[in-house]
């Protein structure tokens, strides 16, 4: 391809943002104004979203009103619960059912205000997913319930039990951690789709086809696999050892933008440290922590020009896994997050629009002639 | 905004394609190696999408089989087809639905194949547009007919009737004129969405919510209004001169990219005189272009350093009444011919890829820290 193209658009600024800032170099995430150190661990996933959809943290009157606006959109229709059971029968991914959800949101609802339509949408990925995944596992779904809050709600539909404080507290965690990250290829589909004066279930319906693929939705399910293999053999150097002797990859390391750690492999380590410690489990994540060091070290001394650090994959895998999220809904799970994001983006964008509309280099013929079908 | 910011992405290439090419200054378009005159009224939809898909028009026998092959996944499930009628029942746009119905284009076909998805979505775009207008007119869905082209099942499935000659020809025309057309908005967020190696259905299903905004889309049924109106009234110059000193605008002339007459204008308008010859409506066609002469020699009085020329819209609009598109459906149908250059343009990516990640200027405040909620 000519060097003149920019086919992955790296470097070229095409939007203004005050909801987050990524500094790769420096390995820095900011959301909202508040270093997403700050937020992990502190805030719920409601008062992130407040933030980044008003710019300031809601009071506690404020946050009341908005996570029960919030629960009383949950809900969805029996049409789209349909659909959502035939995705499942036919063994469709997670990703697929929520495409469908998502692109449905409005139903049952339309303002036309696209901040209640943001509102909507949010409330309702949790729903949509709970209720493919129920569908799947030939269960009944479960009924959102409104005195939840969002994360407490989401591990509720998914097991049809009031899940456990350390849980709910693991999965805000996340929720929070990755609500908003700069312009990642979702964020930029659901921009340009709102910058044509779409709307934002049209702008969250194409990020989540974004997000879907494995090059941004990533792969947490392979990683915890690899995790659990590594933990059963007892033996992280060898497995190591042997990954990048034979020229292959090791997952949960490198990230396009990140140069040095991903600021939130360290959040949610720490949230898979607090959720482990004391869960029965607290061997397995041990082993995780000796994978780490093991592996950024043989990766700094087998690539050292360009040292893979851990990323937000890594993590991921074992915090979803331990507070009860089935590695099939890893990918629809970080949609359930992202939606936020998305979301605001899309009023961003809308609140001071120009329409995406770049070029590019033709390279087929041209002057052609027709000649009838018959003369083929 | 910063000057640094390309919040358009104007004249940043983004791709190289072998697709078409749009030739603003010169006010040309290739499509496939051919000028777009040289396929509108000669080429059937199939075989310019053949076209696109293969880099080359079929010869007989493949014709056949593609056509049969489409023609073979047009069906939609009743899961779909009740989620469409909800839509319907609630009054939401057509764009809407088919949102809805494309996001769900893979139940009861997933293969896994892109190039056979891409099949199965140009195949459905025209059942989920019919089907959700029967219902919005209280009346059954038609099934479609398989020894039906692609442009006469589409008019059979919205009537129920066998379509004339005439309206085949002229939708055909429409049809193949604006199945692809450079990085348009949503034909750039489909490639983005499969940037991330995500699929064909994910792609098409954000191309349908860029195309829904009216800043693409556009506003064809509008422009329909004015036609008539002009038409009722009997004197384009009095409408043409009183618009224009009330500071409003004429619908159905400037372009982004074209700098002279949208060669799809010239195309269209031939398609739409044959139509109306001897159709009993000619005169309203007569109408139409007496004040398309009117409005670019005022426009060009009006506006001396940049005329505005006829755009693809202001024929689009009394030729796609005049087959018997009613103009709720005009931006729907304008996605049952682009789906065509959408799902090419999917596969070309996928081809040659590489992930759409570009940055943002963060303009928001950043070192805040955390305030519980009872002290805010």
């Amino acid at each position: 391809m000519s060097d003149d193209v920019r086919a992955g658009l790296e470097g070229v600024t095409v939007a203004e943002t005050s909801l987050s800032r990524v500094d790769g170099e420096a390995g820095e995430l900011v959301v909202g104004g508040y270093p997403v150190e700050e937020l992990a661990g502190n805030a719920t996933y409601e008062e992130v979203v407040f933030l980044l959809l008003e710019g300031r943290l809601p009071t506690a009157d404020e946050l009341d009103s908005f996570r029960a606006d919030l629960a009383a959109r949950r809900e969805i229709g029996e049409e789209v619960r349909n659909v959502l059971r035939r995705a499942a029968d036919e063994g469709l991914p997670a990703m697929d059912a929520l495409r469908m959800g998502v692109a449905a949101a409005n139903l049952g609802g339309e303002t036309g205000d696209e901040r209640e339509t943001a509102s909507r949408v949010i409330a309702v990925v949790p729903t949509v997913v709970a209720t493919y995944w129920r569908y799947r596992e030939g269960l009944a779904p479960v009924d959102p319930r409104p005195e939840l809050g969002h994360a407490a709600n989401y591990l509720f539909m998914l097991t049809g039990e009031q899940p456990t404080e350390r849980a709910v507290r693991g999965l805000e965690s996340y929720l929070v951690t990755v609500v908003d990250h700069g312009l990642n290829a979702s964020t930029f589909t659901a921009r340009t789709v709102v910058s044509t004066e779409s709307d934002v279930v049209s702008g969250a319906t194409a990020a989540v086809g974004a997000l879907k693929g494995p090059l941004h939705g990533g792969a947490p399910g392979p990683v915890l696999d690899m995790l659990r293999e590594i933990h059963e053999r007892g033996d992280p150097g060898t497995y190591v050892r042997e990954t990048l002797e034979g020229g292959e990859r090791l997952m949960g390391f490198g990230h396009r933008v990140y140069r040095v750690r991903d600021p939130r492999a360290a959040v949610l380590s720490e949230a898979a440290e607090q959720f482990y410690a004391g869960s029965g489990q607290a061997e397995f994540f041990e082993t995780v922590e000796r994978f780490e060091r093991v592996a950024v070290k043989a990766l700094a001394e087998h690539k050292p020009d360009r040292p893979l650090e851990t990323n937000v994959e890594f993590y991921t895998a074992p915090l979803l896994w331990g507070v009860g999220v089935p590695p099939e809904l890893f990918t629809a799970t970080f949609a359930v997050s992202r939606v936020g994001g998305w979301t605001a983006h899309c009023l961003e964008q809308l609140a001071d629009n120009r329409i995406v509309r770049p070029v590019a280099t033709y390279t087929g013929p041209t002057g052609r002639t027709w000649t009838p079908v018959e003369e083929r």
